[in-house]
């Protein structure tokens, strides 16, 4: 039996995969180079926000550009004295990137509003759709410039970060797109959080989850905090290799071997008891300017990294980081230094928009699968700024960050889908 | 009650502390720069040579240079045409090295023979002193090219190798200090293995074990062999750190944690079992290139080194290795990828010669106690060459191959006193 609610949404998927394929045809084509460059609050970006506008504006939408210079695309409810519903993600990239990260949201989003307004629905409160500046850290080494400046959230220090080529400021960058960079500069908010319903945000996952476990989309519970250390020096005792027995050795390697091995098992226990947990030593080495084949090392450098949804298992596996760096440090007589510890808030999605996010999808026989989100989002920042948040992810292959990422049609199309299910149900 | 042995040996201690004494701060002396430099088949190892001989000479002993251009200071026996025994050790150096590495083996037979000397002891067979050259690889990469040389085992490539600083292969060095690299490069040997007796050696311990056990000196069971790969790479898959869960992971640190630990493990059980074994990775690191705090390492590089007395331990070690990586290659879905296997032969000290060392110490009042030796010496060439060998470590705090390297003059003295005994039992 066909219901009406199934001819509607599948007239809506036709329309949504023409101005998909168009719209990120023609967002590849204007980018450049190997790959999608989209530097942040620089040209390609601005090529991006002014092709997506053009694209709002024949389909009837009003836009406008904010006082952070993000492109704004509005559907009015019945009363917009209400909060709105804002959604949309980032329209920048990392240099050499792909077409959908960030892209892919704001695509989304503006399917969304363009059936909406064919259709004549009226939603109750106003929807906005951000097609956002500045999330990628690529460039001026920090993330979510253009949700953080929304918030009042960018320091004089992340201000005055160089571009690496160019040598100008963020400050600089921001203010020749339009940024009113004096606001921002004082820490004043250019979107009042109070303002805004909740944020939903359609993203490609950037890992192999959903592809390994063959789901199109899955719904985002949480977005990964972190804890972290850039440097973590084993210090033991260099020796001849040959010379020295086991009972007289404090080899930084043997050491930091011990700990790894340790923590792998603590991270495992976690898992078993249904915690969220991942960790990472992306960064190690022996001293080139001493070590040798025949030599004990004496010391070995490391990076440090956990990722969790909960602050709670961050900590809780901190400090076994550094009981066990105590433990093995005096069983084997090397020393664990670390430098500063750095950490960011994981960020937890709304409740009841995950809950929402999951019936929408039930009813449309699709998956309702949740999935940690690993990497940062914008989602993240509004989250954080107290505004219910909600994501997306829609099945992505060979990672993201690189030209290979390859996201299906078929599973953007059902991601939409859901969204679009979601918010009709929420401002309806 | 004082015998007339012990009455002897204290004299004999008067005479060895002199001329030690005396000895080592000529030789310190002779060489300029940062600690000892006296370099392979150069300057600084020719001065001590000379400086030796003009010693031996004064002594009234005769001296001699043999094809190798080594120093050889003979004491006839009364039966010249029995195989004679050899003794003595390297007196050359590392660049910025230590005074008694090589040289206290020197030192110690010219004190011995210098002692049959005074006192009119006859050997029933000669003894010589070799003062040898070229024993470090710092110079030309090549170890014990002086010993090597004496029985025929320098190649076409070792005479080819080239000092680093002034481009001078190994073969011209040589000939400038008058080898006869003629019949090196024919691979003749230099000295007829049948034509001697035994070789004996004394030389500063280059680890740590007789300071951490109080002892002034040790007796050499053997001289460890090895096995190495110069570089293992583990292969694994470079992914987000944040957004690829554990069991979609192919960290190289991870598994190459696992696998260090699992050999300390196995390395630990056969030294419980009583095998002799040192287990090393000195060189260690992820690839500079791609490394990244959030990035999960999809390859590691280390190298692999194990040491032993015994040939069967090196190898039953080697197949625990391999079969640990590949089974954490298995589980992990990485692989572990080994360059060249390379090895050298361990080399048994001769078991009379270990006894009769260890009575002689016993009868001064010494402890006797048995030392494997991890660092490479002369005395493996000539075991090799199936001339029973045998060493005597003297204790030396520091380590060895730096200017800090510190021997204590009662210590070797009490080397001496050992080597005397053994050396008079065996050729009275």
């Amino acid at each position: 039996m066909t219901t009406m609610t199934d001819t509607r949404e599948a007239e809506a998927g036709m329309h949504d995969r023409a101005l998909a394929t168009a719209l990120f045809d023609a967002l590849r084509a204007a980018s450049s180079g190997v790959g999608i460059n989209r530097d942040s609050y620089g040209e390609g970006e601005s090529e991006a926000l002014d092709l997506v506008e053009d694209e709002a504006r024949s389909l009837g939408l009003a836009t406008e550009r904010d006082a952070g210079a993000n492109l704004v695309v509005t559907l009015e409810g019945r009363d917009p004295a209400l909060p709105f519903l804002a959604c949309g993600s980032h329209l920048d990239s990392v240099p050499q990137g792909g077409n959908f990260d960030g892209g892919a949201g704001v695509v989304a989003g503006l399917a969304i509003l363009a059936g909406f307004k064919r259709e004549g629905f009226r939603p109750a409160r106003t929807i906005r759709l951000y097609g956002l500046r500045g999330e990628e850290s690529a460039r001026f080494g920090k993330a979510y410039m253009g949700s953080g400046a929304l918030f009042g959230k960018l320091t004089a220090a992340d201000l005055a970060a160089k571009d690496m080529r160019s040598e100008r400021t963020l400050g600089e960058c921001m203010r020749a797109v339009g940024v009113d960079v004096d606001r921002v500069a004082r820490g004043e908010p250019l979107l009042d959080a109070q303002r805004v319903a909740a944020w939903v945000e359609l993203h490609i996952e950037q890992g192999p989850v959903l592809t390994a476990r063959e789901l199109p989309i899955g719904i985002v519970t949480g977005i990964r905090g972190n804890v972290r250390h850039r440097v973590v020096e084993c210090v033991g005792e260099a020796g001849h290799s040959g010379a020295v027995p086991r009972w007289l050795r404090h080899d930084a390697m043997f050491a930091t071997a011990e700990l790894i091995s340790h923590l792998d098992r603590h991270w495992r226990t976690m898992l078993e008891r249904g915690r969220d947990l991942v960790v990472t030593t992306g960064v190690v080495g022996t001293d080139p300017n001493e070590h040798a084949i025949a030599r004990i090392p004496g010391m070995l450098r490391f990076s440090f990294e956990a990722r969790s949804q909960s602050k709670e298992t961050l900590e809780a596996f901190y400090d076994l980081f550094l009981s066990e760096c105590q433990m093995i440090g005096e069983e084997r007589g090397v020393d664990f230094k670390l430098d500063r510890r750095l950490e960011s808030a994981p960020a937890t999605m709304d409740a009841g928009w995950v809950q929402r996010l999951r019936a929408a999808a039930r009813n449309l026989g699709l998956p309702d699968e949740e999935i940690p989100s690993g990497a940062g989002h914008d989602a993240a920042v509004f989250a954080n700024a107290g505004i219910p948040s909600a994501m997306i992810f829609v099945r992505n292959a060979h990672g993201s960050h690189n030209p290979r990422e390859a996201m299906e049609i078929d599973d953007f199309l059902a991601g939409i889908a859901v969204m679009r299910a979601a918010i009709r149900e929420a401002t309806q």
